[in-house]
């Protein structure tokens, strides 16, 4: 795990060196102020890849970035490229580096972590203190993202593609990766039923994940009618519930949000701390969660076999929306000695009913990020295809519902990327910028 | 988990109570010496339930004791009803039995543990040294198996199916139940990669839990080219490799031989030692063993993804055989820090190439039966027919390849069951008795 | 585990039959209402043993109920007969009990699960929702608790004490359980540090098995000086740290209470809902509360070992007081990656810095009684005398700082137990109860 | 994990550069032909520390080099400096290294894994295919081992040592670094039972870390009374017991010797297979090693405890010897549901009970050197000096028995460390040679 060298934030106005060239980049100088540059680039390092980038997907984070040049508690401080969802094609190979050659067509892990520290050594490198994470304005001087035309990047952050998987999809195992990663800190045993709390990318992605693992009832919720139909229509989810509106709001100031956010980023509320309810509104609030998940539990209740002797409630809740009254529905809908895995990021300071998990043992587990993830989802995606039997997922393709060509049109995609529909009434699922 | 009352060798020639009646059953009193006889049956007792069966799989135990009366070092000291995969209708309940309606359908778990012991507190209760399990002779008086019309059976020990799987299927979840256990050892991470040597009944719903539990890859083999075809087709498997037999023959005594044992019983040659063989034979034993594994592993090689620089192999294999020469081929195909389950029972001494597992960390697991899989079972079953999405699993009652009426056609069942083939030259896979 | 049989709040004027006879009973009808009542005692019922209490530790679940005739949620609803860390002597077999003898010293678990239910079988009896644990008003009629003469109880929950153990360190193998429990749960690997807040009898219980399990630094703290000297001093743990008070009142109002409460039980503010406090204040107490971790912190750093470069914090936090301020500081004392263990029961209803846990992967894990934990204990305090060798365990029965005789003491037990000091100034760890 | 640059194995002839120096070095040129050279070192490399080394441990692999230049199946194939248990002082600082200065007393890691393949990234480095590991003839060029008066090593695989942490305690690391890995991978609960087979240093450092992790009862078994006594004086086992030789020659050919090896290394029979035996007389071994671990139990078998309806055994055992025949004590000492840690290398192919294994489940664990163990090993050492109460760890240094002092003196020690008992007749635990 070398680190990457050179200077990511490269000067401007350096003369440029016979080993260097431009390309273009797309850089924020602020809230939508997304300009078209030319940045000099560096030919690839020690260890590193030159990739030329094909897509890049459009991430909650992102768009939290170009609306308020912040995501939640980070401020960006310098221009900053975004973009994390990426894959391209290798154009140059830096020194020391094998296993790759020109033309290669690679999904970009964008988060470098270290390599040397305790947390690195034992696997979990997801933590890393010292982790760079393009897009995100945590490391300073900030990492850059991909919405560039080319960027350098450590070969052994660079993944190769099997034919069969385009761009598009390998772009999507950025966040495929929060599932993969989700779905591995559950561990639900094959036969185990899953919820998951929010139908975005995601939810949509961690939902399947959880499918992928044998759980044989995977029901997805959201507010968003679309997107449950979807998640239905397309295999990512066994049942769908959408949660009523009016009976939300009257709950609680917070909702079970259509954009949920990945893990990769977050979006925060300015002060960082739900709204203050009083004693009595709280109670009711947190009534009105335990009913939504007694009727979220009651569509794939088998009276059968559910003996009314045993508390009830799934195996693994997946809260992806980030949402303190999902929290709540979370814990109430997961079964004694089950798991509540926290993906989406939300609010940062939750009130909760914590004896719920307490005296029932409900492990609270959360997900940041991912490690170990991509070898897993490319070997998920292209298995797919060749395969006549049985276990299918649903296309990645598919999910891209709004293509962009060129970095000059980044500013429509992020328009876009923050709505859930588009002007002809068709749902928005991913968006991506494609070179 | 009350201990199931009354004598299950019943005395033939006690006075008939009123609350006894008798059922016919198929009594093993000797090799291939299997009678038709009217035993008395008592009214179910505490905890208990009365089942009518309706249907009851063949095992390769019950096959070896119908041979043999004996199944490895299991020797039957008195008369002995087989019949071990079976489900039935409720007839008749006990005091304090609640949650079950006379004409409930049920598959019955026929392992009866004491519940009471640490291991069985522990939830591990497969491994209850009191345990009592139906058809087999290790406990003495024997624990009669459920080639009878009727029996009592604890009713915590039954479970309710619901109406879309049929008794076939149910009674199938006996030796589907060893598949979920094996893979519950295991715990693959979804995007796993699996080997199951051996495609009998037990490897095959190995390989279909391995997949269910998200391995992208499971190769399945055996010398059998029809099995291994059929396990391809129905979608047991992602992947085939018949073994050849010549290179088989003279590598090695042992063989992969079609006829898998479940981790239910055991078929053992006489002297439970593999026939010793001179060092340099051993040798060039372990030499083909390997380039066996190779060959194995070969066939999912991915050329793009597998990097040279790192040793190949399986995450998990699952050694359904229980032959020696399979266990060598499990070692060599197995990553390190991979897994090798072993789950089919066979030589009870192998010489094994232990510093392979050693030194590269492959966990060496067994199973024996299962624990706490019947539920998981069900819900894998009657799932995939209401799902309109995505994953499925391959249709049991297709398993069944040939079925006999009435416990008086049991010889004929037992015959067929010891094949691989039928007269008309197909395939064996599961033959079952219906009431 | 056979259901225990008859009655356990015996009517009081039923015609006294030959197989029963009387005992003395300490019973609370009310608030401080406690009596010392004659109760009819059946002859042990299957399964039973019938056993002569001789010790009974006062738990503040106890505490409780004496004082409000409730704990937290639960409100008692007929006469109970307190206590539940008990040890006795054998006076009686029931039919169908095997391996005990009349005279045999034991310690009972006095929670009994049905074991049948799926919950059960997979080996987590603690959260069988059937479970019916003796002087909790959770179960109606309520389970009467052990401060009573005799008592009849299931054989499979006694369990034998070597000569070795005394009645009183018997009795404290109750709340042993819980801290072998969760330090079962946390599962840290040898060489782990862990931070145990709280210094009752639960805290100090669960420091020394942290210990016992291989974490080379086991900080305590609690308000009171006291106590964390006493942790020190007799080795429970090997660094202390007493929370300034000043501190602690200004940034909350809630507080390390010295009576950490046991996870048997929990006692809560009427409201159960921490008091609201403006956003602002919030922040400072979180502010308040990450200042507190890193004194903590501090306390173990080792300038040698520690790196700059890596996110500092233990491998496990025990939260033993139910304080939310506390599950503040436990959330910022953790490392990335590492765990937070609630055990003990306060606030249901919790505000947390979330984001802390989630972003860093904290697994936030609950602890409720215990399950299979008393033979662990139980060689755990047997093995230590004998050994010549290095690990000590300090001595139960030194922990038992005051001891009332007779059941018509208790009042001045359940006085004496709600309080820190007793009226000589000296600390008061564990009243017990002797026969 | 920078690879670490330079040629290890220096050319002797290259031009003297202004940046490198001479140092002495210990080279093994051939079976017992050790000879003392003058080296080049250059200065240390990008992320190297140049290490003055101040005492190295003779290890079993060492002393099999020092008599065969091979070591089991690894063939020296040019000159080989042994010695891999070292510790020294940093005595220059190579580029883009921090957190280190001049000065630093450190242990070292030496084996250097490449930090980038999936393996390394998962955590599990000692699992990398391109580990190099110093004084192993296993990669080409050999990596050099630490018999040399200064090495360069990478930094990130040195340890920085507290004060209190001795030279000779701190070159015992790496043998303690097995023993902790050992008992990671077991991860026995508190309050379990484990059996040593082998009072070397790895069975000593295994059993000690044992008690560490709470293993309540820790027997460690040997041929040499010598070791046994030692293992229990010390406090690294709780209970011992001395294998009686004759029973032990009758029964087989192998043995448990006193010089079990660690699992750095292997010492094989040439031929790399048990002698074979005759089926007859391989049952009767059986039925010894049976006894065998029979009267292992006996020892810590508690009358009052242990109930005669479960299934005795250890809950682990740790193989430390590598002999066939310890395999099959350790597969019958070890309970249903247990597991059993291979350590110690030895024979590579053996003949196992495997339905012993198979029929109760006890997982067969192999240990490949360690992994993540430096930071747990310094902790524990530096923890016991402080603290004043309870636990205690035996001192590393009076596991030294004989210190040679320089390297001229290397052939001495190789020749000492390959016997068990001096020309005095006192025990040979641990040699080391020192700067």
């Amino acid at each position: 795990m070398a680190p990457s060298a050179g200077c990511e934030h490269a000067p401007m106005h350096l003369p440029v060196l016979s080993t260097a060239s431009f390309t273009n980049a797309s850089v924020l100088h602020g809230p939508r102020d997304l300009r078209l540059e030319r940045r000099i680039i560096e030919e690839p390092g020690l260890g590193e890849l030159q990739v030329l980038i094909k897509t890049t997907g459009i991430c909650g984070s992102d768009v939290s970035y170009y609306k308020k040049f912040a995501n939640g508690d980070l401020c960006a401080c310098m221009p900053l490229s975004l973009g994390h969802e990426s894959s391209g094609i290798v154009v140059a190979i830096g020194p020391q580096v094998s296993g790759f050659s020109i033309g290669d067509r690679v999904a970009l892990e964008v988060g470098v972590a270290c390599g040397q520290c305790t947390i690195c050594r034992k696997g979990r490198y997801n933590l890393c203190k010292k982790m760079r994470f393009r897009s995100s304005a945590k490391s300073v001087p900030h990492y850059q993202g991909t919405l560039q035309e080319r960027i350098n990047h450590p070969a052994i952050w660079c993944h190769k593609l099997p034919d069969n998987i385009s761009f598009d999809a390998a772009a999507l195992l950025e966040p495929l990766s929060v599932g993969i990663h989700a779905v591995n800190r559950a561990s639900p045993a094959p036969g185990s039923t899953a919820l998951v709390l929010g139908a975005g990318t995601v939810g949509l992605l961690t939902a399947v994940m959880a499918r992928q693992a044998g759980c044989t009832h995977v029901t997805i919720t959201d507010v968003d009618q679309g997107r449950v139909d979807y998640a239905i229509s397309k295999g990512f989810a066994t049942h769908g519930y959408v949660v009523p509106r009016p009976l939300h709001i009257s709950s609680s100031s917070s909702s079970i949000l259509p954009n949920s956010n990945s893990a990769s980023g977050s979006s925060t509320p300015s002060d960082g701390i739900a709204t203050p309810l009083s004693t009595l509104s709280f109670r009711s609030s947190l009534d009105s969660a335990k009913a939504l998940a007694a009727e979220m539990l009651a569509l794939t209740q088998n009276h059968v076999l559910d003996h009314d002797d045993e508390d009830i409630g799934v195996d693994v809740t997946f809260e992806c929306t980030g949402k303190e009254v999902c929290m709540h529905t979370a814990l109430y809908a997961t079964r004694p000695g089950g798991k509540v895995i926290m993906v989406g990021m939300g609010t940062p300071i939750q009130t909760l009913p914590l004896s719920v998990a307490h005296l029932r043992e409900i492990d609270i587990l959360g997900v940041f990020r991912y490690a170990n993830t991509y070898a897993t989802g490319i070997r998920m995606l292209c298995d797919q295809k060749g395969s006549g039997a049985g276990l299918t997922f649903p296309s990645l393709d598919d999910m891209v519902t709004h293509r962009f060509k060129g970095l000059e049109n980044a500013k429509g995609a992020f328009e876009l990327a923050s709505r859930t529909m588009d002007d002809e009434g068709n749902l928005v699922v991913k968006v991506v910028i494609e070179a």
